[in-house]
This record gives structure tokens, C-alpha cells and sequence, in this order.
């Protein structure tokens, strides 16, 4: 490919192979769908307003729905003509300094929101290496695996109100915790085990209407992009709060995603083959299509203090048990129907290494471990002030295609 | 009170006292919120449109949301203005017969649609009954309650997309069953275990934007009213995929709601002590006042073939061990944010005895005993072509305050 006549972009993970879609904030305050290119957003509304892209009502709007809610056909013509507009040679907006101007916006100009108004939010438990450490951590005298982890893609309702951009910062939830004695009673307080799970999720278009499964082979209709996700939890309020009913308080306060959500059409070049899934999954859950996702990430922790970032992780979703289309195909086996702005989490991608841990409870084994930082400080859970960075990327050749970094920083409890 | 100039109001369960809220499509699509009135619609919009009641904007509008949205002292100003319409003696509308033609519509001439868009749905374990039961069936050889159930209100995230208004027929769904016999896969299928959970639902306003908790003395300014609910559940699916994570497809396919929420002003009469709790709860989930509802509830089953119904099961909400206070108390003690349109489900409502139980889970006692019908038919779980009946009512003297009644008909699945 040629590239882009945008500076600085070539090369940079956001070229023109990636072109992510978010929503930038202007200095008016209103919202437009934009597509960052480089270290630029290009405007959307902006460029349909000059006559230079179909989709003015869907661009010129505070989250990307209205553009979901088209679906596969008009993202595919979107990006094309987006991906031409930008091309070098191209003089339709390159050579029209005032729409220039106007349209191609620094980001340290812009603020970027939350993408989407989510529409329901699932997270699942994919990796089987985090699945099996957790199980090890929270019930050490059970099976670290359930029966069904192998049959069926494990996951549950998270919390679509409580979804923010990265950047926004994250106080210490308080909570629950089990008696820390036999007979005690259970105490309320800050959360003592505060931790991140690095995960990668997905938003969707709209599924069928009828609530009609949705077959693995048909997941690309469906499924719009990528995005980086920190599900951030609370281990004591988790560890106890959970039975028999899953997940509650301790994930609820806040999940982050990255501002920018990369189309799956710009993943191509990264799908391979998964992991072998032994036993065969029921017919439902079988894919033809490569549907692992080659990419890189890294989980990095700065506390406030020293300002000194020490990645303590890196990982590869190629890894995990389950993939996208099988996440999709399962949700919807029941006829549980889709909206646009569905958010589905991979849950925590860990691979079978010490280092490619994606979550501070396997990281330092449910509090047991130190980990340490590089400013000479250690830590088993995070602390008030820490900021958790996490960046992913995925490479074939000379291209690189990023997902951007997600971070936020942790505040003291209100009380 | 001198009661209503509509007649068949007073009496009927929906009288002055009562006056729900829902949402109704006349005959050119368009939605209006709406004041039920005996068996009569009274249009908000309409009302508001010839200059009888402020705000147009929010009751010209396809669901609650944007009257949710305003909070409790527009919520009584609209209550109040509302039942002095309706009083016996005042004109206003009455008198003007093009006026009560547009505004004060039959039932059984408008449709009556999903009151509110749900924006995070929440479903909650409060009869200790129940939860002993599910625990005893599901789990035989532990303890039926968790340690933590007289400590918190446990409760889990279900699915906004497929909350559904009465009347609206539920196809069976299909889904992963555990193997029959150990070494062999698991199955996939239609469910053979269809059950309904009887449930009293709450829709709030929205709560504070920062995120603080609410305690249970501010209940009042966010829980705008209650609604009868249905939580549909696929219990051999939920069976094989609840664990760790709680359940998901067992639930996901479909909760109903009755179409007339009734505002919390209205249940003020219902209002009673509920059971001790023992231990006593942490400090931010006691209550200093009255918050189990003293409602009466029937759930019924009527085969299409029959015709025939019979009520299986009776019950009353004051037996809860957790109320709403509580639950709302608790599920934004992390800091989560609560906004309008979010609805929170009691859990299956049942009491101690054989006949007060609320699901057909422990009516069959998981699928063990037949539970008789009045056409001399039988069943243990649902079958295609049933039709699930729920109703709900409470009275202080000769008032009676009715949640009406909560339909749906079971559809053969689609394979």
C-alpha cells in the first residue's frame, strides 16, 4: 500500500490498514464519529458535511449506535471510502486546507468518550490458563476447572452502566467481605485485593431481530470490532459475595475501554487458528474460519509517586479457549437477542507462563507473591494512586495495527 | 376519598389510589405514556397537549425513560395533578368530551407496550425460602444457603435486550445440557425443564451521577415504582453452566414485566414490617422504615388445549427476607450508578408452605412430583402452548391496589 498522506501515520499501528472508529469530543462539546489516523481523528460528521462521505445523521452523534446499527455493509463502504480519502494521492480533503482544517483534528486537541452507549455487557472466562488459576486461588480444594468449561464458553452479565473510557479514573469500591473469622461477622469497608483483568472485547451490530442464533459462520455480520478492556475487580467483595449466583459488586464499579475500537476488517491480516479445543465442541460452537486474534499486550502498572511504569505482564490472545465467534454464537443459542452497542469481554487473557498473566490475583497467586516494580516497590494488589496501562498490538510483515493504550488511574475510597 | 368520575374505577383495583404508569401505542404507532384508570388509558400526552399538565416532551415519548429521568418531585407533582383530574367533581376533563375521547382510552382499544427501555437489568435471591430450596435441588449434598445470604442480598446482572411486556409469547429455548452419564458430551437441545420465576420488580429514577452509594433512607427518591415480573428460566441450562460464574443462558431469553408499573406512592398503604433479619445486617443495609410489601400473588398455568386455568400457587412479598431499600442499598455500595430505566427483580417469591411456592422448580421439587391441573392434566415444567398467568394485589380496607396480571405463552422451539 502506498500509505497515507496524514504525517506521521505510516507506521505508526494506526495507518491506514487500521483506521479504529471512536468518538471525539469537540471544543462545542459535541459529539462526532471519528476514525483516528496517525496521531490525528479524522471527523466524520465533518467530512459527510462537506459531501465527501455518505452517513451525515449517523456521524454527527455522541456514540457510534446510529453507525452500528447499519451494519456490514455500510461499514464495509464506510471504510472503503474513508480508507481512499486518506490514501496518499488522494486531494479531496489533502488538498482543501479549510476542511483539512476543520476535519483532521490533533488528538491532543480533541477529548475522545466512551464510543458506545453500551447496550448490554457480557464478559466471559476464555482463557483456560486464568480459568484454571482462579479456580486454584478461590476454591483450592476443588477441581480448578468446572465440568462445563471445555463444552461451553463460561461467561455472565456484567454491568452496561458502569462501562467508562480509559482515562476516566476508578475509585477504590468498598464492599462486603467474609467474616474473617469462623462466626465472626462479615465486615464493610475499602476493597483490600483491588485488581485489573486485561481482557479484549468486542461490540457489535445488531443481531437478527427474530433472535435467531447467530451461527459462528455468520459472526462477521455481526461482530463490528475490537477493544481493548480492563474489567477491574474487587477480590474480596468477589470471593464473597459470589455464590451461588456469580459476580456481582465485585466488578459492577467499573469496566474501562479504550476510546478507539478496531474493525474487525482491519484484524484480518491477525486471525490464525486457535488452540485445539479438546473435546470437539458441539456442533453449534465449531468454526471453519480461523478466529484467534495474533495480537500482543501488555499490562503495565505506574505508581503515583515514582511515575515509573513497569510492565509486569505480556500475553498473546492467540492463546485463548475460546474465541468471538463461538462467544457470539453461544450468547445467542437461546434466541437471546443483539443490539448494536453489545460489549463482550474475552475475560482475562493469561497464557501458561509466569510472566503472561493478565490479572494481579494470578500474578502475585491471591496475594501470596510480591511483584515487583521497578522504582523499588512491590505490590500483591494495587494502591491508591496507581495508574493500570494496557496496550495491545498485533504485526504481519511491515504492518503493525495497534488498539491504542488504556489506562486509569486508581482513587482513595470516598470514605 | 370521593373517588373517580371514571366508570368502574372505583373498586376495581385501579382506582384513584392506585394510578400506574405505562406506555400505550394508539392506532398510529405512536407511543404515549400513560395513567391506567380503571379499564382506561388516560393519555399523558394528550392531557399535557391541552394545556391540563406539564410536560409534553416527556409523555409524548415511546417508554417512561424521559419521566423517569426527572425524579421523584416531578413524579408527584404528575401524581398529584393526575388524580385531581380524575376526581369525582372536577371538570376538566370530564366535561370535555372531545378531550376525554383523545386522552381517556378503552384498553382493550390501545396497545399496551414495554413501559420503559431497561438500562441495567438486575435480578435478585430475597426469599430465603427459595434460595434454601434452589439450594436443596440444585446442590444436595451442601449446605442449601451460602454463608453469605443473611449477610447480603445476592443478585446477579441479567439481560436488558430480552426484557419483554406482557402478552408477549416465549419461544422455548434451546441450549447445552450436562451429560447424561459421566464420560459422556453434553447434549444440545430444547429445553426440557421451562420454569417461570414469580417476582416483584422495581424501576427506578436515576440515582446520584457520582456514583454514591444510596443508602436505604434515600430509597424513596430513586425507586419510582414496582412492577409484576417474570423470570423465565431454562433450568437445565442453567444447571450446566453456572459454574463459577452464575447464571446466563438459563435466564437470558426472556424476563417479562406486566405493562402498569405502580408508583411506590401508591404501595405507601401496602408498606409493613418485614420478617427480622437475623444476624442483624451492616449498618448501611438497615432500614429505620417499613419496607416489605404486603401484596398478594397468584401464579397460573392455563394449556392451550383446555383452556383451562388453575392457579398452582399463592404467595405474599412481606415474607422477603431482603427488600428494596436493602437491594438498592446494596448494589450501589460499590459506587455503581443506578439510572432511569434500570429495574431490579425480588427473586422467585416463595413462602413456607407447599402452596406459596414461586416457581415450578420447587413445586415439582426439581421435576420429581406432578403438580396437578384442573383439566386433569399434569405437569412438572412447562409445556409448549402453556400459558403462564401472574397476579398481584394488596388491600387496606376497601382499597385495593392492583399490579394486574403478567401473561406470556410458551412457543414450541424452533428446531
Amino acid at each position: 500500500m502506498a500509505g497515507s498522506w496524514v504525517r506521521g501515520a505510516d507506521g505508526s499501528g494506526f495507518g491506514l490498514e487500521n483506521l479504529p472508529y471512536g468518538v471525539v469530543r469537540g471544543a462545542d462539546g459535541s459529539g462526532r464519529v471519528a476514525v483516528r489516523i496517525g496521531e490525528y481523528a479524522l471527523d466524520l460528521a465533518a467530512v459527510a458535511q462537506a459531501g465527501l462521505l455518505d452517513g451525515d445523521d449517523v456521524f454527527a452523534q455522541p456514540t457510534l449506535n446510529a453507525f452500528l446499527e447499519l451494519g456490514p455493509a455500510a461499514w464495509s463502504a464506510t471504510r472503503a471510502r474513508v480508507t481512499e480519502l486518506l490514501s496518499a494521492g488522494n486531494s479531496e480533503i489533502a488538498y482543501v486546507p479549510e476542511l483539512a482544517r476543520r476535519a483532521l483534528l490533533p488528538l491532543d486537541g480533541v477529548q475522545a468518550v466512551l464510543p458506545i452507549e453500551v447496550a448490554d455487557y457480557v464478559d466471559f472466562f476464555s482463557s483456560i490458563e486464568h480459568a484454571s488459576n482462579a479456580g486454584r486461588i478461590f476454591r483450592p480444594d476443588a477441581e480448578p476447572l468446572s465440568p462445563n468449561y471445555r463444552a461451553l464458553p463460561v461467561g455472565y452479565h456484567g454491568r452496561a452502566a458502569t462501562v467508562v473510557v480509559s482515562g476516566t479514573p476508578v475509585r477504590r469500591p468498598c464492599g462486603q467481605r467474609a467474616p474473617e473469622q469462623s462466626g465472626a461477622a462479615p465486615t464493610f469497608g475499602p476493597e483490600r485485593a483491588l485488581d485489573v483483568e486485561l481482557e479484549l472485547g468486542f461490540v457489535t451490530g445488531p443481531g437478527p431481530r427474530s433472535g435467531a442464533p447467530i451461527p459462528t459462520s455468520d459472526a462477521e455480520r455481526v461482530i463490528f470490532g475490537f477493544v481493548l478492556l480492563n474489567d477491574w475487580s474487587a477480590r474480596e467483595i468477589q470471593r464473597w459475595e459470589s455464590q451461588p449466583l456469580g459476580p456481582f459488586l465485585g466488578k459492577s464499579f467499573a469496566t474501562s475501554i479504550a476510546p478507539w475500537i478496531v474493525p474487525l476488517a482491519a484484524l484480518e491480516p491477525l486471525r490464525v487458528a486457535g488452540v485445539e479445543q479438546s473435546p470437539r465442541p458441539l456442533e453449534h460452537l465449531a468454526v471453519s474460519e480461523p478466529w484467534a486474534l495474533d495480537i500482543d499486550f501488555e499490562l503495565a502498572i505506574v505508581p503515583a509517586d515514582s511515575g515509573v511504569e513497569t510492565v509486569v505482564s505480556r500475553m498473546n490472545s492467540r492463546g485463548l479457549y475460546w474465541n468471538a465467534a463461538q462467544q457470539l454464537a453461544h450468547a445467542t443459542s437461546n434466541g437471546a437477542v443483539v443490539r448494536a452497542g453489545d460489549l463482550f469481554g474475552s475475560g482475562t487473557i493469561s497464557g501458561p507462563e509466569p510472566g503472561t498473566l493478565g490479572c494481579l490475583l494470578e500474578l502475585s497467586w491471591g496475594g501470596r507473591d510480591q511483584i515487583a516494580l521497578d522504582d523499588g516497590s512491590t505490590r500483591t494488589f494495587l494502591q491508591d494512586g496507581d495508574t493500570v496501562v494496557i496496550r495491545g498490538a498485533g504485526e504481519r510483515g511491515a504492518t503493525r495495527i495497534s488498539l491504542g493504550d488504556l489506562r486509569g488511574q486508581v482513587l482513595p475510597p470516598d470514605r
